[in-house]
């Protein structure tokens, strides 16, 4: 063993079944070499493949002889876990899932960067509450006690997915409502996500970027680009289409609005206009001559369009956005 | 008393008057006939009627030597409260009306399924915090000492109604936001509630289904229907109309779109459209053509129509679904 | 010093480098003669300007033996401050910005009623936690420890802005999820702020109001007003434009619908329409003579206006809204 793709020490919560909910890594690897995950993986027995193997007693004792990051590990009773990826093979572990969600939101690796394959199947449904992580069918019986206590518990969320921030909080970012940022999302330096805003796992910006409106499952966003309060980008998770929807550096989705379509660079969507994949775009020159009449997906990945409805004959139109070259479209026929 | 419509023993919040904030019942029945609830009437000299008792210091004594459900309920020093109902009345107390909220959110009773009438009168406004509920005029007070003595204090929301997760999360359900699903909700196995979506009282869906949209108090959602992120279904409460919308099963309302009707199954409204009850709608057959136009409110609760935006001249359409019947419609003259 | 144009005795966090993240004050006062003020700028020197005067063990002792507002402030052990603000200068220091905001959320100055020039540059970003306020630069390692310890650590934003309800709760008011309501909103006596609803810093509801869509910072909405679920306030921060919207008294906005122009009173935009500035808009009398068409912005301020997309084609309309008045406008040529 030279190299690693990726490894990860732990820590993190279990059901009364001895099953991991869920899994904190403090400091995720990609691409290690450190001489320290080595020494790790020779007092765990490791040698190849992809495993997370937890740490028991002897474990323990050995980390505290290990550098100072690994050591403070050995002293807690928590449980403990390490994740050794050779490869980014589809995850089979709940730690290894966990350990690919962090890489993602400490700006390791990029959305679409890692095999995320299965991941919904794989990560078990978790009540995220006051005390931490609890197995959902464990829930009632911690609440009904936690009454008769009088001691409060929260529960401020049940899903697959915790919220990122009680993971990490990357540099240069404020996010104004935690748990509207999954864990898995990665957020570029000089980003704020404002309350309306949300960003799911595998999906993120390149920042600075100001998003008030929802970055869906599997979305990347140009640095310089704006997500306008309660806008839409289109998921292909359910509801939405085939198409995978980026969209380019410095555009502006308005408020209300939504994009069906990969976007290039220097895009316009007005206000409260919903584009979808399908929509019919009338597309028009800077001096106001219709060039012909185009599904929106045909128009997909090119830069400097302004996309509006005209609000007076309600056909939704392409212009050339401010500043912006005009578009020179191979159009097909109208249809 | 040979049998009741709904029972309940549950530990709640009192203020400094004495009066109920709220009320948690782990078990609350319909329809009981259960030996150990006419125990309890016994010991408390429930008769008839509907009543809201609470149990005193002579009480707990009693209810130790009950069946264990009881038993555990006879050692705190939280307040006590048993719930009688004979009848599906108006709730006439705060117990009462939570233990009406519970037979909703723990799936005994569907929307519109008992008596809420005056909910809003009878239930106190109430600050959740992260030390349980407290009564709004005593909030102040409690925060300077908090802050004082350096002890957070986190205050979740100031509102009449909880959050459901906080009393009962129903099997088969993700929810990931718990502050957008409001105790009373009816949540169907299988749905998933995005961040963005959100769940009134006295609404729901019958599962499984996905809800990244907003269902408004009074609600129905049938099973397979998707509510994509930022969609709306108009309420009655306020701003809406008189009509009670419902959604059957099947269907798909678009991000951002809203729907002001009752739905029948297997329709669509498109992302982004908005259809009102007084939305004059193009009715088109599969072949294009315009077969007439009539107000939204006359689709109410019909089958397989498509409602789209017409991308090209702006007419709000409707269409036979992909895989529907074509629409038979009674049309009226164009209005 | 006889009069001071406000005044804050507070408690508040500060950065292991012992600077302020945020400061609570129970009872800002607005122009203050108050001899209590005095005596404790006397004890702190204060003389004249504008100061934030942080506390230490020889002001507390002489805190003790002053009212007993003050007096309780002496006991405790957490960093004090007191702010004297001589004129409504550009805030200087965190403290000076976070009375402020306390002034506008205790509803003693209304949006736009105090300068805060500069206040996003001067505001430091914060982890809000459940165990308060945390510097992000040190949150990575509180967050370690808390993991290898077992102690729950939920991180619940990073933002310039605490919410508002953790500092004060104005009376009358239900806010259904606290973080959607920022420290420096003013919200008026009888609002309800639903989930979907958000009020940013310096704006607000005069009261009574339901809000379930989005109130832009430096927005004002008049009595009786609703604003729809998902709807959208333009704000001038970013992608909006240069008009300060407001909205009149008694208007609606619809749910998914959005406003980019002031409203005066008694006006409505129909659900899911987007009214920009740049919108034009065809002006129609109550039988339906077309009128004239301008651009929204010429709209700006008028009363009794009702605005729809013409389900037929497209066409944005403005009406005389039921009740109103006929609009009376001076149209500029169509464009």
């Amino acid at each position: 063993m030279r190299k690693l793709f990726a490894f990860g020490l732990g820590t993190g919560t279990m059901n009364a079944r001895g099953e991991w909910l869920e899994v904190f890594f403090p400091t995720p690897v990609l691409a290690p070499e450190a001489p320290a995950a080595f020494a790790l993986a020779k007092s765990l027995g490791y040698e190849s493949g992809n495993k997370a193997l937890q740490l028991h007693a002897e474990h323990r004792t050995a980390l505290k002889a290990m550098e100072p990051a690994f050591a403070r590990f050995g002293n807690g009773a928590r449980p403990l876990v390490a994740v050794f990826l050779e490869t980014d093979a589809v995850p089979a572990t709940v730690p290894e899932a966990y350990l690919k969600l962090h890489l993602l939101s400490h700006r390791l690796v990029k959305p679409h960067g890692v095999n995320l394959t299965g991941l919904f199947k794989l990560l078990p449904n978790v009540a995220w509450t006051s005390r931490g992580a609890v197995d959902p069918a464990e829930l009632a019986e911690l609440q009904l006690v936690a009454r008769l206590e009088g001691k409060p518990l929260r529960v401020h969320s049940v899903d697959k997915f915790p919220q990122m921030i009680d993971y990490v909080v990357p540099s240069g970012v404020r996010i104004a409502d935690g748990s509207r940022v999954r864990l898995g999302a990665y957020v570029g330096s000089g980003t704020t996500v404002m309350q309306e805003g949300l960003i799911n796992f595998n999906a993120g910006t390149a920042g600075p970027n100001m998003v008030e409106g929802r970055v869906s499952a599997g979305i990347f966003v140009g640095s310089g680009s704006d997500l306008g309060g309660g806008s839409s980008t289109m998921g292909t998770l359910s509801g939405g289409g085939e198409i995978v929807v980026s969209v380019g550096k410095n555009c502006l989705i308005g408020a209300n609005a939504g994009c069906g379509i990969p976007l290039g660079d220097d895009c316009t969507i007005e206000a409260g206009l919903y584009l979808t994949a399908a929509t019919k775009v009338r597309v028009v020159t800077r001096e106001g001559e219709v060039r012909g009449v185009v599904k929106a997906r045909e128009l997909s990945g090119k830069s400097g369009m302004l996309f509006r409805r005209n609000s007076q004959n309600g056909a939704v139109e392409c212009l050339p956005n401010k500043g912006a070259i005009e578009l020179n479209l191979e159009l097909h026929a109208n249809n």
